[in-house]
């Protein structure tokens, strides 16, 4: 087993621990938690602070051309394609993941009419079902999702299934589908497929280009660190981009927005996807937040992370299996996502008392606690030290206070 | 004609003169474009400070709970009920106003299926349209949008049509629909009824209850002042909110978002019109907005703002009509919105010239300029002063350079 004096001996040989400095991390806190919510970049504050006292404030309606508001989430997009091993003007930052989700299906299923399934796994995270369920009832036409176990996606893809619909890494088993296999065979059987990189973008190396992916979706308040309810992102593949179109469909998508014509016409490329006017204050945030990712080598990130969740996995049952404890999910750490989830019976209140240690993670239902490892700002001894904390939180008992146990309106 | 002095005697006798004070008006600068980027009220920026700083900075996904960000989105719905004439509980706060509009109209069109016709006029936002044009096509099932004259849109309510879909104030003239009227006519011929409250939010009496409107969107980053891309909101009558499904669902509107069930199960009322992860920068800012409406009489707002609208248009003609300057639209000063557009040939120019001096008005192609009067912080002097400076660029031909003349990326 690995000591903490090891550990830290690998933060100092740790290529990215200069990227740690450029985050705000609270004193004493151990965040695992950046799956969910990244922490704070040290540039965010003053660039938010401009953009509110002098973009807003000062310089009100002209900000859109003299501050570049209009174009700021074309411009973001081309920092995130970097990240998702997608191409220059290929990736519109826009709305929710969800709303992302949407507008890619639709034009997905209306590009594949002649087919009725949506097919899509059980490891998928709910919303996404929910859009396609949302969807499917509206056209009222026999679409259907069809949702499977994620084992069986490769098999299930049909010449039936005109949409494959799925996330790359669950949420809660950090499971990673193998994106090129299953878009070759939904390629081959003629489906295509849209990829959700919410639990990879910033995580896991981005090869949207190299599987061939059709559509992706994802969001930038996780590892990507955007910030509170950050704008989410979309790809299409350039080959597709002039070829379909979303139901939803707004004035930031038109090829000439301000002529204020009073028909559609989509604007070239991935801004078709574009929709509304975005929310300029989390824009300016996610803008400042990307700039961490600039030289990074996203395999090299990936397999700190996977060394990370390893580590965290074999100490927690190592140390603490006696109490209850168990990992949740595979064990091919190079081939999974970024987080780990533990289970135990009282995983509610057991995360509570970790989180008045100030580790933090979070609770998903029935009984599982995650733990995210962002490997941009995240270091060995964090590790060490978490399951160290886990310990003394069952071993002590901690966790069995009526004040741990009582849930929170928002779990 | 009204004298200067005369101006600010009618400022020192406003009753909202105190209001003027909550908001930061750069020095010098006479804004006249609250209806498309309202200014920065002065509890703005310490309100964001902290939610970047202490929410998201320190607290980080604690802050769902301790900082009450996942229930903010209704809370601000209530804010703005009280605004709009709408009951508490039934304006949700979420997206954009046209992904509010896709959701409502999806609803509002499903609801009413066997009736194929969407009914707008030539004086709706384009965004609107295009909304409507991009749910139809991808129906593909005889929904057609028809579009015809403001004046004409009573008589097109028909027995086919399932949907209207009309703006209240129109965003070049200022025309205003009689709301009342169209509504009834609607529900006499069975249609349901979508009201778009972008230039009437803030700015008009809301009566969405008393007119018995079904369904209503508006934007908030205009009258509304919640600062660049705020979230938009949606209102759904009590008697339709459990009654109504929008196509475009999402985990945020599930009647238990926590429990990630796999089958989406709606909230009950308005909340099923939320979707997907809000931002939160932006959302905070708005609420610190909201509050400035407080106490605020809508009636009496509007009548102010009537009066500035009156003066400015009638200043304007008086001594700048011989330079080629026309007032755009009606002139029932009591049943418009809150601003006039003038027409000039050289509308962009003149406008560019009269930013130059600091007097902030847009420009809406081909040649109209458009000023926005937010009654909530402009003064009767500032009305006058606007037109002084008009008449200056005007007379002394200040807006034939070059620089004035060439046309920025976004107008």
């Amino acid at each position: 087993m690995i000591t903490r004096k090891e550990a830290l001996k690998l933060d100092r040989a740790d290529p990215f621990a200069r990227k740690r400095k450029l985050f705000s991390i609270p004193r004493g806190m151990i965040y695992l938690d950046g799956n969910s919510l990244g922490v704070m970049p040290k540039a965010a504050p003053a660039r938010v602070k401009h953009a509110v006292e002098v973009e807003w404030g000062r310089d009100l309606i002209t900000s859109w051309n003299k501050h570049g508001w209009f174009h700021l989430p074309r411009k973001i997009g081309d920092k995130i394609a970097r990240v998702i091993g997608a191409e220059e003007g290929s990736v519109a930052v826009a709305d929710t993941i969800s709303v992302n989700l949407f507008k890619v299906l639709s034009a997905a299923v209306q590009k594949r009419h002649e087919r009725k399934i949506i097919l899509s796994d059980s490891g998928n995270f709910p919303s996404d079902l929910y859009v396609a369920q949302g969807l499917s009832q509206f056209m009222a036409d026999g679409h259907t999702l069809k949702v499977v176990e994620p084992e069986q996606v490769l098999d299930a893809i049909t010449e039936e299934v005109g949409v494959v619909m799925v996330t790359e890494v669950d949420y809660r088993s950090a499971r990673r589908h193998d994106m090129k296999a299953i878009t070759a065979r939904a390629h081959e059987k003629g489906a295509l497929v849209i990829w959700d990189l919410a639990h990879s973008a910033g995580a896991v190396p981005g090869r949207l280009m190299e599987v061939d992916a059709d559509f992706a979706i994802g969001c930038t308040y996780k590892y990507l660190n955007g910030g509170p309810g950050a704008p989410a992102f979309a790809f299409i593949h350039p080959r597709l981009q002039n070829e379909v179109m979303p139901a939803l469909v707004g004035w930031w998508g038109h090829a000439k927005p301000f002529a204020f014509a009073q028909s559609f016409e989509p604007a070239p490329g991935v801004t078709r996807l574009q929709c509304g006017t975005q929310p300029m204050l989390n824009m300016v945030a996610l803008d400042a937040a990307m700039d961490a990712y600039r030289g990074v080598d996203m395999v090299k990130l990936h397999a700190k992370a996977a060394r990370q969740c390893q580590m965290f996995a074999e100490l927690a049952e190592e140390r603490c299996g006696k109490f209850g404890i168990s990992v949740h999910g595979g064990r091919d750490w190079a081939a999974r996502g970024s987080h780990v989830c533990l289970a135990h019976e009282e995983a509610y209140a057991v995360m509570q008392a970790l989180i008045s240690r100030k580790v933090i993670g979070d609770f998903r239902a029935p009984n599982l606690m995650r733990f995210g490892f962002t490997p941009l700002y995240v270091g060995y001894a964090d590790v060490y030290d978490a399951v160290e904390h886990l310990y003394v939180v069952l071993s002590k008992r901690l966790w069995d206070k009526p004040k741990f146990k009582a849930k929170a309106a928002v779990t």
